[in-house]
């Protein structure tokens, strides 16, 4: 069966997120000084062919400790759903 | 009020996601041949101070079209909640 996974991945709060800041104050230049803060992170759809979500689940968490996240600078979490 | 956003950024379907293609070969390469796609974008959250959740994605709204998103290649999706 397909499976869809959304993940995201954002800098620990401990980490300085310099792009974030800089978002941040893009946002107060267009008018905006109402976004007091701002963190910029990434989101990655996998297409998974699993038996079941278990399984689906399994290979996300997998891919996202050996490829997709930095676990010193980063922490992810998925949500997986039948496509 | 205070409200926490979280937008995801994706390039648009028609459009080549190098940096996808790249992360799905790889997971194959790392024993996931079952990842049949992957696409990657941004995910931002913004903490906002707004008298309503309306007024509150009114401004996460502006922001994804004047700075966060460009709108060529990538759309966009939120969801605006009480922090």
């Amino acid at each position: 069966m397909k499976y869809k996974a959304e993940i995201d991945i954002m800098p620990l709060k401990e980490i300085l997120d310099p792009q974030g800041k800089a978002v941040k104050l893009g946002l107060k230049n267009l008018g905006l000084p109402e976004i007091l803060d701002a963190r910029i992170g990434k989101h990655i759809t996998l297409e998974i062919e699993a038996e079941n979500k278990g399984a689906a689940e399994e290979k996300v968490a997998f891919a996202c400790k050996k490829l997709l996240a930095n676990l010193i600078m980063e922490d992810f979490k998925y949500k997986v759903t039948e496509a």
